[in-house]
């Protein structure tokens, strides 16, 4: 049965199911990294490496990618060129490596000189297995990886100067105008009195931290397809949009969350005194934004005719950055 | 004079000097670095980054990268169609996105958790001025500035797909096939009884370490440049032998160097117990091997006429890395 979903995916023709879709999505990339982490020298540094990447997560920016290829593969020219390429293993190289970076962003974010974490979905982090200079260098080479992988495993057919393009919006999106930058404001703003930061500081913050790469990777698929540039910069907005109510999100379910279901304890940004939307707009103030951002996109979804009527891919994932609970 | 020197150093026609040539290819390289990292959000993860990039070094491996262009640029498909690309033009955002590198595993080295040194080059280390913290993302930041720069900036007439090729390389250069896997190597083995290493672990650590990154140097612009195959290979091997000659006289130094002309305490690998070519051949065995390694450059160089007859730039090049004395 999910074969024959499969099979039919990319023409949308069956009734839509959300976890069946995910949870198959998830198979093929799980796949996709397992085969290439298995080998590697030194051996140490692959398995170190490899720990973190296979840690089962929720997988959010891959999904993404996987869903902005679908809405574009459409009327995208490759398919056009009769050329044969499937849309999923168009991506999935990005998809991976997409993975890869975040990997990398919690080994090195849960290193006793930023957030000292033991912990990471339930498991010892990176440094508490391999010691610190291990996780330091196993991020750095995911880091490196990440491009490599990208460049080496995506399609010969796809457009040179749009993976080109995708390598190096990868790179910013990572780097000091992106998540990296996000966490050097995260780390300067972390301990600040309520009055020192505003909603513009949490949203450049986060902006930074966590929508960079989350923008990409719903901006990335598109023009690695070769979508028209009005495709590409309305995936984009839906990445910042995503991005920032994944986010306000997490800072509300610090606050109103559940331990058992979340499977952490809630309250830690109040007690490290970070810059959250919260502390910034209140719980109201944080639901209202919320609402505004999940109109704002399902608008943007529709008008841009981003999802097929019978298989709201996006519109769901959209919802459940949203409406999650843990 | 410097000025005349350089408007005719394409054609090479005037007396070479070595100094002379090192001083203006270096003052080009910095000028180029200052403008690129003289600006950036957030402020203080640019100062840090800069900080690193910015101090003085040898900068071995941008003279590398200009040595190997201005070797193939005479007959090189991008000169020949009269685009007016200039060699030297053509590869500063390499030069200096391998300088990001470099600087980028000097910080990352010198953390605590590794090598944790106070002083680089006679100022305090990245960690000591900046944080612990800081300076890991200083790291992290200027390894994505590598990759995005290197794509942003270099010129539009470069073909894509040797640009991809490029981008490609420096991340396998430097990623856990090269530096990462070799400074790992470095890390299990630093310590270790002379019993439990030979020959073939140093010769495999610094090739990873070191070496990875100057076979690079001298590889890509070859490539960059639409220089032929055999070119191509002919640079890297010798980038392989310089690497390797650079090690080991630098172990050398550790060993019969003197600390004023160094400017460091030597002694340094005895008293950690690193993993080094004398600690596997001897004081002696190392000489002869850098013979060895100084002579097959040398042939290499002339039997592909890689060197111009008036300015020998790569034999300068080879000379200086096992000659010096600091």
């Amino acid at each position: 049965m999910l074969e024959a979903f499969v099979s039919q995916h990319t023409d949308l023709d069956i009734d839509f199911d959300f976890d069946t879709y995910l949870s198959y999505r998830r198979g093929r990339l799980e796949e996709s990294l397992t085969r290439y982490f298995s080998q590697g020298e030194p051996a140490l540094l692959w398995e170190a490496m490899a720990y973190s990447v296979l840690s089962a997560g929720k997988r959010l920016r891959a999904m993404l990618v996987f869903a902005a290829a679908e809405a574009v593969y459409k009327d995208c020219p490759l398919k056009a060129s009769a050329s044969g390429l499937d849309a999923i293993d168009a991506v999935m190289p990005l998809a991976a490596a997409i993975e890869m970076i975040h990997a990398m962003s919690l080994i090195h974010d849960d290193l006793p000189c930023l957030d000292n974490d033991d912990l990471r979905r339930g498991k010892p982090t990176n440094h508490k297995v391999y010691g610190e200079a291990m996780a330091l260098l196993a991020g750095d080479g995911l880091l490196m990886l990440a491009t490599e992988s990208l460049i080496e495993r995506t399609d010969r057919r796809v457009d040179r100067q749009n993976l080109l393009d995708v390598t190096r919006a990868m790179a910013h999106a990572t780097g000091p105008s992106g998540m990296v930058g996000g966490q050097v404001k995260d780390m300067q703003f972390t301990g600040a009195e309520d009055s020192k930061f505003d909603i513009a500081t949490v949203e450049s913050i986060h902006a930074g931290k966590t929508g960079a790469l989350i923008r990409f990777a719903l901006w990335a698929p598109a023009k690695l397809l070769g979508a028209s540039a009005e495709k590409c910069e309305s995936l984009a907005r839906l990445g910042e949009i995503i991005g920032l109510a994944f986010q306000i999100t997490d800072d509300l379910l610090d606050v109103t969350g559940d331990a058992t279901t979340l499977g952490k304890t809630p309250g830690k940004d109040e007690a490290t005194q970070k810059a959250t939307w919260v502390r910034a707009i209140g719980v109201d103030g944080a639901r209202a934004k919320l609402k505004e951002m999940e109109a704002e996109g399902q608008n943007l979804i529709e008008q841009n005719s981003l999802d097929n009527a019978t298989a709201p891919i996006l519109r769901s994932l959209l919802s459940y950055s949203i409406h999650r609970d843990k």
